[in-house]
C-alpha cells in the first residue's frame, strides 16, 4: 500500500489492517513465531508503532487469532440455500479448505486456544459455539437436526471430531484421499443423529 | 501405612506408592494444584526425599500423568466376551464412571495434554492411540470396524467426540441424563462406521 493510502486511514482501520496482516502471516506460521518484530518488518512500519496500536503481543495475538476465528467462521457459512445436507456438505468443503489453505495458523490456533491462555480459549470456545450453535439456528425446522439437550451435547461432540479428523488429515493424510475426508465429514453429522434418534 | 511397611519397600516401590498417591490427589484437583509440598504432606515425608524420588515437580506430573493413562486404559479395557458392541457399550459405561470419580484430575489431564508441554502431550496421544488402536487389535475380525486408513481416521475422530462429549456432560450435563450419554457414546461408533462405509 502506498503512504498516502495509509495517511488516509483512521487509525481503527489502520489497526485493522494490520491485523488482516497477522492473519495472513499466521497462514504460515504459528503464533509463537508471529512477533511484533516480523509485523513491524512486513507492514513497514516501526515497532513503537505496533506498540501504540495493540499495547502488546498478547493483545495483538488475541486480536489476531479473534479475526482468524471470524474469518473461519464467515467462510465456511452455509450457502444458506439448498436442503441442508448439501448445506452441510458445502459448508465442510469450505472447512477442509480454509485449513488447507490455512494450515500453520490454524494448527497454531488450536494448539494455543486448547492450552494455558484464558482469553485465546476463550475465543476459541466462542467460534466453536458459533460454528455448532449455527446447525440449530440455520435448521431451525428441524429437518437435519432436532433441537434437545442430547442432540446439542451430540453436535458438539461431532465438532470435536471434524476438528480432530481435519487436523490429522492436513498434517497426515496417510493415504485417506480429500473426498473421503469431506466424505467422513459430511455423512457423521446426519449418521450420528439418526443413530441417537432412534438407537438400534 | 505403618513405618515398618515403609521401610520394606524398595525404592522403585516406594516411588510407586507415591506416584498412586499423587493419582488419588489428582482425582479432585488440577494438576497445578498438585504440588509437591501437598504430596509431602499426604505421604508425610520431607520434600527432600519427594525431590530424591522425582527430582522434581515436572518429573513427578509426567509420573502422575502416565500412572493416570495407564489407569484409564485399563479400567475402560473391553470385557474380552460378547459381540463388539456389547464389548464397546462396557468399555464407555467404564469411561464414564472413570471420569466421573476422577473429574478434576482427568479435567486436567485432558487440559495440560492439550496445552503446551511436549511431554504431557506425548503421554496423552499415546494413550488416545492405545484407546483408539485397542478397538482394532481386539476387534481383529471387522466385526465392528473395518481396517482401512479411512476408518482409522474416522475412529481418531470419534475417540475426539468422545471425549468432548464426557468432559462436557461432566462439567455440566445440561438435562442429558447418564443412560443418553452411554447411548450417544455406544451408539456413535457403529453408526459413524456403517455411514462412511455405505454413503448414502
Amino acid at each position: 500500500m502506498s503512504t498516502s493510502t495509509r495517511t488516509r486511514l483512521r487509525p481503527d482501520q489502520r489497526r485493522s489492517q494490520l491485523v488482516d496482516l497477522g492473519v495472513r502471516l499466521l497462514a504460515t506460521r504459528s503464533l509463537d513465531e508471529l512477533s511484533i518484530d516480523l509485523l513491524a518488518e512486513e507492514a513497514g512500519i516501526s515497532r513503537g508503532l505496533l506498540y501504540h496500536y495493540f499495547g502488546g503481543k498478547q493483545a495483538f495475538h488475541e486480536a489476531v487469532v479473534r479475526r482468524a476465528a471470524d474469518d473461519l467462521i464467515e467462510q465456511t457459512a452455509p450457502p444458506g440455500h439448498g436442503d441442508p445436507l448439501e448445506q452441510l456438505a458445502a459448508s465442510m468443503t469450505a472447512y477442509v479448505d480454509y485449513v488447507v489453505a490455512n494450515r500453520a495458523g490454524y494448527l497454531s490456533l488450536v494448539r494455543a486456544a486448547q492450552g494455558g491462555n484464558e482469553t485465546l480459549r476463550a475465543i476459541y470456545d466462542d467460534a466453536r459455539s458459533a460454528l455448532t450453535d449455527r446447525i440449530f439456528t440455520e435448521d431451525a425446522g428441524g429437518a437435519l437436526v432436532e433441537d434437545t439437550p442430547a442432540v446439542r451435547l451430540l453436535v458438539r461432540g461431532w465438532a470435536a471430531l471434524a476438528e480432530e479428523v481435519v487436523v490429522t488429515w492436513v498434517t497426515d493424510p496417510a493415504g485417506v484421499s480429500r473426498d473421503e475426508l469431506l466424505a467422513i465429514l459430511s455423512a457423521s453429522l446426519p449418521a450420528l443423529v439418526e443413530a441417537i434418534s432412534a438407537p438400534s
